[in-house]
């Protein structure tokens, strides 16, 4: 087998190494020694890809060079393409993606830092902490008390990786955790799970409201104005899915309006968020700039394992464990 | 027994309530049934105090009626007086208090409420929160990736009702943590504790510095300029102690500086904080009203437990557990 790297140019925190290739396969000796390239220029992919049969890489990277590149006509051998991102929705819709290759996403990477962020934003929306940002921008002492996690409910919209990370800090803290995914299957970690066809039965009683899903056409715009009007009254809102997953001006104004009490937002449209954008100065919205799920101690490490076993999965015949379903979009 | 309990005047979010005391007496029949009185004015106070073997009050009425009014000519049969604060460095010095009159504190109920503030202070600092806020002000999105709590090290500086829940949540998200107080005893919840006079050798390990401890004589002025020179580059501070344990120009200096990552106080001084003091304006500096271990659902009831257990220990002739030692002066 033959495996291919290509890492951005510039790329200082995350590019994968030869180090970390050798640690992931001294972890895995089922793989057996596929051949492996590394690159993170133009020629360097020219060189590697007509041979390639695996392709590991960055979301930008399929994008520039598949969707808006025509890179397929490159890559005869071609069978999959790994990204080392777990929402591929900048590469939607899929119809650039080569007949027989498969797409793998890099789901699973993101969730322990992840839980870790969720818990964080849970925690500081408890305790007010997005409107006292607020009051220390105007250099204002302003105490509001606030009551612990325990008892308290929070709706988690997705329970992929992040979702259900996010469900199992919650619980672990005595949060009654409403799960909302595409069916309703329970979910260990939650309390009740419903379809997304439940969310307006179910957003009434989401005092806390977490957003952990893939952006699809399914969940473009999902949490919309009216949606956040069925919201409970100081409402509480975490985004660690896509910033296209809700309607931002709603939320800015339901903020201003004091009808929700408070977010946090690791996404944003558009990333970067330009200055003067009206999020950097809504109350009571704390802005993050897209960093919530990766670790950088580990996140090579987890892409390379879940690559592999991934791999491993295919060659004994079964379904590839991060397919992305180009018709779901996930 | 007699009790009076004095309410500061427009307290609305924490006056103890008739309702609140008949449900902690229905939790503790063992104590009977004491006269109870209350008040929230000079009249009530004046009506009540003569006859008051024990007073449960706040700290700012102690400090109002004792320390500056004299009542204790006003109490002849006065026994106990508790505070609802575990700090009670606003009444030191504690020569204005009557010979045979035992001081106790609160300690105890603040722990769930402090853990979860400590462990979401924990949090945003790894994450680079208080840098985030910073860049929030400025409208500049500038990422920085962070790791897991796991495996990096905390000392926590004391270790009572708030340092011991910080350290139990720490511990619970794989932290190491290294304790400091007066003596060296071992705390179920710390790898290692230290007494004050070994701090100097444990701060250059010290990547997460947290501050717990009551203002003392001792503890004032405890993270000084020359300490936090011992600290690793990069630190991050919590205060939940006072703002008089640590050097408050020299946090403000070195977070400029950049020697130090990020800091979340809890505690100022002066209190409430005026507009245009440098704490509101410092990079990667996060200020709280002092509100991190008041949990109003839970505060007046856990306040009752503790008074009526003291009251037990006392009557049963053993030492009350929440007793003030004027001299060391917690």
């Amino acid at each position: 087998m033959r495996i291919h790297i290509q890492n951005p140019p510039g790329e200082s925190l995350f590019p994968v190494t030869r180090a970390q290739w050798d640690a992931a396969l001294a972890r895995c000796p089922a793989l057996g020694a596929p051949d492996v390239s590394f690159a993170d220029d133009d020629a360097g992919f020219a060189a590697a890809i007509g041979e390639a049969e695996v392709l590991l890489t960055w979301t930008k990277v399929v994008r520039a060079r598949f969707v808006d590149g025509g890179a397929a006509a490159m890559a005869p051998r071609l069978k999959v393409i790994a990204c080392t991102s777990a929402g591929l929705d900048r590469l939607a819709p899929f119809d650039w993606l080569p007949e027989g290759v498969l797409l793998l996403n890099n789901r699973g990477t993101h969730s322990a830092k992840a839980g870790e962020f969720a818990l964080m934003a849970l925690l500081m929306l408890a305790t007010h902490m997005p409107r006292f940002a607020t009051a220390q921008r105007a250099e204002r002492w302003a105490p509001r008390f606030a009551s612990l996690l325990a008892g308290r409910t929070v709706c988690v919209v997705g329970l992929g990786s992040l979702g259900g990370a996010a469900a199992r800090q919650a619980r672990a803290f005595g949060m009654q955790v409403i799960g909302i995914r595409s069916s309703a299957t329970p979910h260990p970690d939650c309390d009740e799970v419903h379809a997304t066809e439940a969310l307006d039965q179910v957003l009434p009683r989401a005092e806390f409201l977490l957003l952990a899903c893939p952006l699809t056409p399914a969940t473009r715009g999902l949490l919309d104005r009216r949606r956040i009007g069925l919201l409970p009254p100081g409402a509480k809102l975490v985004n660690m899915a896509r910033g296209a997953v809700w309607d931002q001006d709603a939320v800015c104004d339901a903020l201003q309006a004091g009808a929700l009490d408070g977010a946090v937002t690791d996404v944003a449209v558009p990333e970067p968020l330009p200055p003067g954008h009206r999020l950097w100065s809504t109350p009571g919205l704390v802005v993050v700039p897209h960093v919530s799920s990766d670790d950088p101690a580990t996140y090579n490490d987890r892409t390379l394992d879940i690559l592999f076993h991934n791999l491993l999965e295919l060659r004994a015949g079964r379904p590839a464990p991060n397919r992305v379903e180009p018709s779901r979009g996930y």
